[in-house]
C-alpha cells in the first residue's frame, strides 16, 4: 500500500476507558506522519506498534485538548529515547509556547531539534513539500482556529511504456532513468521523441484529507476534490443537527455530502459524541448519501492498494 | 476501610501499552484525593471506577511529565462535565501557569473555581487541614523540586467507655455527644470526671505517606514515622544503584530501609524502571530489609481495615 491510515483514537472529548481521543498514523508514499495527538497517543502508538522513530512530522488540527494533550508526552518521550533527528510540529499559534513552557518547568531540554511551524492563515497553504509528499492546510471552521490537512503523494519516476520504447533501437537501458524522470529522447537524426510517447501516464496521485473538527463547510470541497480517502468528523447524527451550529461540529450526513461533492473514493467518519452508544448508526446515516463509508475504529488500518505503479 | 489506596499507574516515564505513569486515588476518613496525574489518569479513573465528582483536591509531586501530563486533561474534563464545585490543585510553582496557558489557547474557561496552591518551601508544611484529614508535604530530593505528601486522618469523635459511664447515673444519653467530643463531665456535686475515664483512647490515627520521586533520603523518616502505609519509589534494584545518584531515584532496598527506620506498617513500592521485565524482584529485594512489602500494580487496591473505631 502506498496509502495506509491507522486510527489511534477517534472519539470526542469525554473520556471513557475504551474511547480514545483523536490521533492518526498516516503512511503515504513511504512518508510517516502523526495527525493530532489526543491524551494517550503515545500509549496507542505502542499498542498498535507504530514505530516512534519513523515520525518526523506531527500535524495538530487545533488546540482543543482531545486533539493535542498527548503531544507534550510524545515530545518528552522522544527526549527519553535519545532522539537525535529533527521533529517538526505543525499547528495553531500557541503550540510552541505551551510545549516549551512545560519543557522548561520539567527541565526536560530535549537534545533533538524541535521545530514548530505555527499556522495562522485562513487560506489553504502548502506547509510541507518534499520528494514524497505535499501537505496543504484545509481551513476549517470550529470554535477555535482549526486546520484540516491534505496529504498528496508525489510521483518520483514515471513508468516506462516498454512496447513503444522497443520501436527505437537507439534507446538503451542506460537511458531509462532519464525517460522515467520525464525527459524527451533525441534520436541521432535529431528527431525528438516526446516523453509522453515513452512513458505511461501516472495513475492518479493518492491523497488523504483529514477534516476534524469542523462545522459543515462546503467551501473545502475544491481543496479536497478527488481525494482517495477523506476522514471527516461526524460528531452527531441528524437527530441532533441542532447542536452543530453551537458546537461547530458536523453530522454523519453532512460528512457524506462533503464526500459526495468532493468525489472522494472513500469516506471515513469518526469523532463520535459519547451520547451515541452504537456507532453503526453513523455509517447507516452517511450511506444514505455516499456509498463507500467506513467507521473509524481505534487500531484499525484503512488503505488503498498499489495498482499500476512502480514502487 | 478508612484508608484505601488504588493505584492508577505506577511505572516510570517510558511509555508502554500496559505501563501507566504515576497516579493514585486515596480514600482516607471519607476524604478522596488524587495524587499525581500522569498522562492517561482520567482514563484510568474511568477504568477503575473512581468517581470524578468525589475529588476536590489533587496533589502533584513534581513537574516531570510522568507525574502531571494528565492533569490538564482531567481539569478540562471537569469543565465538560459541568463541574460546579471548587477544585484545589497542590504542586510546585509553574503548575498554574502551565494549566492556565492551555486553558487560554483552547478557550476552555472552566466554570468551576480552580484554586492552585503552589509550593516552594523546602521544609515540611501543613497544606490542608479540615475535619477529616491533615496533609503535610514531605520534601524530597529529585532532579526538580519535589514533594511527597503525608495524609493523616483526624479523629472526629471519641468512642465511649460505656462500662465506666454506667457508674454515673447522672450521665444521660444526651450528654454523650459532649463526652465523645472530649469534654469532661461535671457531677452535681461539683466533682469533675475526666474525659479520659469516660472514653476509650483513640486507635492510632491512620496515615498514608506518598514518596515519589526521590533519591534515598533518610531525613524524611521523622516526618513519616509510624505511618500506616508508605508508598516509596523504587525505580531500580541494587544492581543499578549506581544510577541513583545521577537520576535521583531509589532502589527497592533503600525504600525498605526508609520503611523500617520509619516503623511503618506496610510498604508499597512502585515507579519501576522499564529495564526490569519482572517486577517481583523489587519485592524480593525489599523483603531482605522489611517484612511487609507489596508491589504497586495498576488497578489494585491496598487498605487498612477498620478496627475499634466508630465510623
Amino acid at each position: 500500500m502506498s496509502l495506509k491510515l491507522t486510527i489511534l483514537g477517534c472519539h470526542s472529548a469525554t473520556p471513557r476507558a475504551n474511547a480514545h481521543p483523536t490521533s492518526q498514523y498516516l503512511e503515504i508514499n513511504n512518508a510517516h506522519f502523526i495527525i493530532d495527538c489526543g491524551e494517550g497517543t503515545q500509549r496507542q502508538m505502542r499498542k498498535y506498534k507504530v514505530g516512534f522513530s519513523k515520525i518526523d512530522h506531527i500535524f495538530i488540527s487545533h488546540l482543543h485538548g482531545d486533539h493535542f494533550f498527548g503531544l507534550i508526552g510524545l515530545i518528552s518521550t522522544y527526549g527519553i529515547l535519545n532522539r537525535e533527528k529533527d521533529l517538526h510540529v505543525y499547528g495553531p499559534v500557541g503550540i510552541k509556547e505551551i510545549t516549551t513552557l512545560q519543557l522548561k518547568f520539567s527541565k526536560s531540554h530535549v537534545r533533538y531539534k524541535l521545530i514548530f511551524h505555527e499556522l495562522s492563515s485562513k487560506e489553504s497553504e502548502v506547509i510541507l513539500e518534499n520528494d514524497k509528499v505535499i501537505v496543504r492546510t484545509i481551513p476549517l471552521t470550529h470554535r477555535v482556529y482549526t486546520n484540516g490537512y491534505l496529504f498528496t503523494e508525489k510521483h518520483r519516476l514515471k513508468n516506462l511504456h516498454i512496447d513503444n520504447i522497443k520501436q527505437y533501437d537507439e534507446i538503451e537501458t542506460c537511458d531509462y532513468h532519464n525517460i522515467k524522470a520525464g525527459k524527451d529522447f533525441v534520436l541521432s537524426s535529431g528527431e525528438v521523441i516526446p516523453n509522453s510517447e515513452l512513458t505511461i501516464p501516472h495513475p492518479k496521485a493518492k491523497s488523504y484529507a483529514f477534516c476534524s473538527d469542523t462545522i459543515y463547510k462546503p467551501d473545502i470541497v475544491p481543496i479536497i476534490k478527488n481525494a482517495s480517502i477523506l476522514y471527516h468528523e461526524a460528531t452527531f447524527l441528524k437527530d441532533r443537527e441542532d447542536l452543530c451550529e453551537k458546537t461547530k461540529h458536523s453530522t454523519a450526513e453532512q460528512a457524506a455530502i462533503i464526500a459526495k461533492d468532493a468525489n472522494v473514493d472513500k469516506l471515513i467518519v469518526g469523532h463520535y459524541s459519547s451520547r451515541y452508544k452504537n456507532i453503526n448508526a453513523f455509517k447507516t446515516e452517511a450511506e444514505t448519501v455516499f456509498n463507500n463509508v467506513e467507521l473509524a475504529v481505534a487500531g484499525q488500518t484503512y488503505g488503498i492498494n498499489i495498482l499500476n505503479e512502480t514502487v
